[in-house]
């Protein structure tokens, strides 16, 4: 299969950066996404520690960042390293199949035996070493051919999550804990997230996957062979001044769907697909009140504040997030969120977290989407 | 006592202006102090709305502002009816007697049989017809020679406010429910207000009243005399060319005393205090609770918006002021008060709105007046 000893020498890095993060609103706007945003308190955003966490795997020119022509500026500024060779810019949205599809074929006709890892920009991982164990173990079973997908063990019957059902365990030297995926379950309802976390056998699906870009464009093209074409044509051209030219007129006819359906599923009936347990604390930062438990860990009932306020808070816990510089000032207030932007203000709490989604949805279905 | 025929025609209005508010912090500043700001929604703000309430009375040139020299500038421009003559500015706050006794002796020196009426600029009264009519029954008793105070019939056994215990019926003219007052209280606890509350015999003191300049003057010699004294000298020389050097020199010396100690105690004790009962619905628009209160009238649950803010409020209840032009977005918020304003972001609930104040407290102890 290949001609390099090591397999992480045939590896490079895939960042998708998109997805607006509704649930974030007022912060993540379609202008400035929740993976521009420092959202940790780590004093980074999020696409930042997210290349700074690949960066021991593959080096820094060994990483792809895949990302909306409107945030080619935000993202060039925040990150120092990346060139020009490793961006690339979607016209515009065409789900996941589309952007991690076409980074992988022009890494491929850069480098035909190339393993690729597609890693999102917004998620959060604690351990770090960790994470770089498991993702080494990962490159080792991809290149046995396999579509290699990382499964996180549940920390409890998420409802927010798809599942990843783990099938035979896999005799791969040096990645003792691989296993056969037997298949992938949506996001369940409660009793069943609960069955699956009590039998063992399930693991959360966080959306990371490490495989061969020829096996995962070979899989594209039984499933979907007009967007296979449509992608390999424009990764032809993608390193020629052709490329442009080709984007242009091939990217607004591309079908959008999820790589999960394109890709992950059919390869996982066909046996092709197989799961690395990630032994590390990961989150995807979904709305404000995983954010809160993200910071809180451990001090319940404390208010975590990230942005540069002035605050005074008096018996109040929960989450302050500001990109103002006026006081704030909170009494009495229960797991509440407060998101203080120049334009805009959200005030709920934990528990309503969730329907800042439908919220949005309205502003935009009442012209408010000036500030979206 | 006097040779005019009618009380009403001797009647002039004072409407102390002072006061910060710090329980509506941070609408309330101290250079934009309650009576500055429109509380109600009525489109004016609570002095405007006392202006126009005593115009009815004794016209608008029969009415007295009294104020901090800080807020000349917004008074004037907010009451295009309000000429220097009848403006008195404070130097510095000296609390009630000295605002309220300069303004009668000024008043006094111009007209010698005058019955002045000090009202709050910072209350809120809903019946206007019903509040003219009290006042007037009330001049006819001051000028039986009484002080005067209006009593509003509990609608609840509040902790917030002092009490006044009737006595026994006046024969006065034209006033048939003037009862003499037996002795002021100060605000009780609740068990108390409930007693109070429950006997009939007693009203809450609105800190509205009506008295001859000259017997609230007199009083004050005898309670207060270096006070008295002082408050004279200074009106003597008001309209001469020898006003300001005569202020600027007595005014710092001034005792800060409120006129419930230095007159209406003193002069109840005495038997010169009348009460007449109001019939109309009062609020001092204490913290942002009352304001809440006052503006959810007959529609609980539902969420109150002072201002011109944009907002979205799903499932909330409770009250938003604002200042700014942002967006606001509420999501399951029960009973909250939002404040949102250029520099500073209050977010607390009805339940805790007494709290404001400490935590103003707060801020002025560290260090934080420029907000205040």
């Amino acid at each position: 299969m290949t001609l390099k000893t090591e397999p992480m020498d045939r590896f490079h890095s895939i960042i998708p950066a998109g997805g607006i993060g509704s649930r974030l609103w007022p912060l993540s706007r379609a202008a400035a996404p929740k993976f521009l945003h420092d959202l940790t308190g780590s004093g980074q955003t999020l696409l930042q520690d997210t290349w700074d966490r690949l960066t021991p795997l593959s080096g820094k020119d060994r990483i792809l960042v895949v990302t909306g022509v409107a945030h080619e500026q935000a993202v060039m500024s925040q990150m120092d390293n990346l060139t020009a060779h490793n961006l690339v810019l979607e016209p515009s949205p065409k789900d996941s199949t589309a952007a991690i599809a076409l980074a992988a074929a022009i890494l491929m006709r850069r480098e035909p035996d190339v393993i690729i890892g597609s890693f999102a920009a917004d998620h959060v991982i604690v351990e770090t070493a960790a994470f770089l164990a498991t993702v080494r173990e990962a490159v080792r079973v991809a290149a046995t051919d396999k579509i290699v997908v990382i499964g996180i063990e549940p920390s409890e019957p998420s409802v927010g999550f798809g599942y990843i059902k783990q099938g035979d365990p896999l005799q791969v030297e040096g990645a003792p804990s691989a296993r056969q995926v037997a298949k992938f379950v949506e996001k369940p309802n409660i009793a069943k997230a609960r069955r699956y976390v009590e039998s063992g056998d399930y693991l959360w699906n966080a959306g990371m996957f490490i495989a061969p870009a020829k096996l995962l464009l070979d899989t594209l093209a039984k499933s979907e062979p007009e967007l296979h074409a449509a992608i390999l044509e424009m990764a032809e051209h993608w390193d020629t001044p052709a490329g442009p030219e080709a984007v242009n007129r091939i990217w607004p006819t591309l079908k959008k769907v999820a790589i999960d359906y394109s890709v992950a599923e059919p390869a996982a009936a066909a046996g092709l697909v197989a799961v690395v347990p990630g032994h590390f604390t990961w989150h995807d930062v979904g709305d404000f009140a995983a954010i809160a438990e993200l910071q809180s860990q451990g001090r319940s009932g404390n208010l975590a504040v990230l942005g540069n306020a002035k605050v005074l808070a008096d018996s109040s816990s929960g989450i302050l997030i500001s990109e103002t510089d006026r006081l704030i000032a909170l009494i009495g207030l229960e797991d509440i969120i407060v998101v203080d932007t120049p334009d805009a203000l959200l005030v709920t709490t934990k528990e309503h977290a969730q329907r800042v989604k439908s919220l949005v949805d309205a502003l935009r279905a009442t012209g408010h989407s000036d500030v979206l």
